[in-house]
């Protein structure tokens, strides 16, 4: 399905709002029972995030059941609670002792802003939105405009949710699912052809200059409408992008760490500038250890890691529909340049 | 000029040996009298370090006067005593207390891995090397097979040392050297176009399809002939793209660890798979401290950082000259390919 759900036993639930002042929404990725092993490398300047130091590999829990990625802000990180209590009610956590009923669920969580792109700087996700976006929980996963990615803007074009699979010579499956919202551009701006698409096999396609020159009008006119609906409120713009890189392959918490580290990389190829101060940019992983690796096949999936993560980039921008409300005007991709 | 020294005050000195069993070298980066910010960050899976720790804003050391980069694997480490005790005896490092003769000179180091390269496995940098290369030091930046670039190989190419610099709208300067030695490729493997030209404006110097097919030809049998060379003593192959990202700008040393963390993004847009066990990718900083930033500015410093990098890399593979001796047969780019 070249998505996140390839690797066996994860499911991807979403959950929305929009129109009436909304703008956002959350992204839950459920680990198989029992949890999958998970890390997290945050390198982007302005993250806002809940349960990251737990996954220290130094630290106590050593698998965890959900992953979030949420809009709102530091807001929506309430989402996590709607999440943590679905988890509960299923005795799905940390187990503390003999009684089944007394678990911690550590849901590991990181924010992206979308703050007022709805129009109502107030509408962000909480518990209910959360717990939703868990009972949602699928292996089908919606791509664009959803979850996380319901508000998400990547340098002025719509962005959204989008996933990637491959499975390795070594028969390793990794995957991604990124929501991509972020301040640097996910395009070249002297050609409009997506830097995602620079790294596939063949000539990436790139547009006509006059298709170019049209967008990039339609681009910077979006842009002034934007801002002034938003009354000049977001300056400097806030983002950020998140990301899961998940795998069935068998690693330690500290190589899962790794693995987040290089997953970067393929963020920076789909996207420039990243990490920069104005953007959390953050990559969780989640490790359900059914095969076994060496240091050949490890070194594949750190490769193959970042690059499920440039084409989740691509398919999210792909995938996400323009918008255009009381927070702004957000062209799609698709809308400016046609399908590829 | 395009280079590193076009940061005031920085100097840039070289050494190297090639021929009769060698093909390495040592490469200084000599701040101005009194030091300057510095700070590393350490990326990928197969770092050997000196003077790191020191480096970390919570720790003692406020400025350093100079970085070394060097070939030699561990054992080229030794090449940081020359230039230890070549600032000592001009009273350069770490003042203890009134007499000026005491220093101590904390010089935060990293090597890459180029050993059997010239043929001899035992021939690498040492105080003498390191000494001689601190000797050198000038404000013109000599690039390809010189300091820690004379044994360098970027996925089977001649890697070697390049540099670039830029002026922001800040009036900031940001400037990078690299010594270019990857696990990775630094092209498209089905055009044989350069990673880190797609990121310039305009459309990159692809190879015609016959250029590039006759180039991997070569490139093939180039590698095959350096396996036999090297009796297969080196499996698998080790490598670390080392490089000095260096400003004017005024910085924390906070802030200056954050701008060598973006600037592996630009690593990772001109070399693909980066920062995997076998690469012990690190990137240092520098900043003289002569211009005062703000949030935008700095912003625009970490971007610009990376895509400085960038293009270090793809002036060390422009500059880089074809070897062939007993440790192998490394063709450059511009012998394979021709001049863009």
């Amino acid at each position: 399905m070249d998505s996140l759900t390839d690797v066996r036993g994860l499911l991807v639930g979403q959950a929305q709002r929009a129109g009436g002042g909304w703008l956002t929404g959350t992204t839950v990725v459920l680990a198989p029972e029992g949890g999958a092993v998970a890390a997290v490398d945050v390198r982007g300047g302005g993250p806002s995030t809940r349960e990251t130091d737990a996954l220290d590999p130094r630290n106590l829990v050593q698998r965890v059941e959900a992953v979030v990625l949420t809009g709102g802000s530091a807001f929506g990180l309430d989402a996590v609670s709607g999440v943590v209590s679905w988890l509960e009610e299923r005795g799905r956590g940390f187990r503390i002792d003999d009684d089944p009923t007394h678990v911690v669920p550590v849901v590991p969580a990181a924010c992206l802003f979308d703050l007022g792109r709805g129009g109502d700087w107030h509408a962000r996700p909480d518990a209910g939105l959360g717990r939703e976006a868990a009972a949602n929980a699928s292996s089908t996963v919606l791509q664009g405009n959803v979850g996380a990615g319901t508000g998400a803007v990547a340098g002025g074009l719509k962005g959204g949710v989008g996933s990637a699979s491959t499975v390795l010579q070594s028969g390793v499956t990794v995957a991604a699912l990124a929501a991509v919202n972020a301040v640097g551009s996910v395009l070249a701006p002297d050609s409009g052809v997506l830097y995602g698409d620079l790294w596939d096999a063949g000539r990436p396609p790139y547009p006509s200059p006059e298709q170019h020159a049209e967008a990039q009008w339609r681009l910077d006119a979006a842009r002034e409408e934007s801002a002034r609906r938003l009354n000049a409120t977001v300056r400097p713009s806030l983002n950020t992008t998140l990301a899961v890189v998940a795998t069935d392959a068998e690693l330690t918490r500290a190589q899962a760490q790794k693995l987040a580290g290089t997953a970067h990389d393929g963020l920076a190829r789909a996207v420039r500038p990243t990490h920069l101060l104005n953007d959390g940019d953050s990559v969780f992983t989640l490790a359900t250890c059914q095969q076994p690796v060496d240091g050949a096949a490890l070194n594949e999936l750190l490769g193959a890691g970042a690059d499920v993560l440039t084409r989740s980039v691509v398919r999210a921008v792909l995938a996400a529909e323009s918008v255009d409300g009381p927070g702004g005007v957000f062209p799609s991709y698709r809308e400016l340049y046609g399908s590829p």
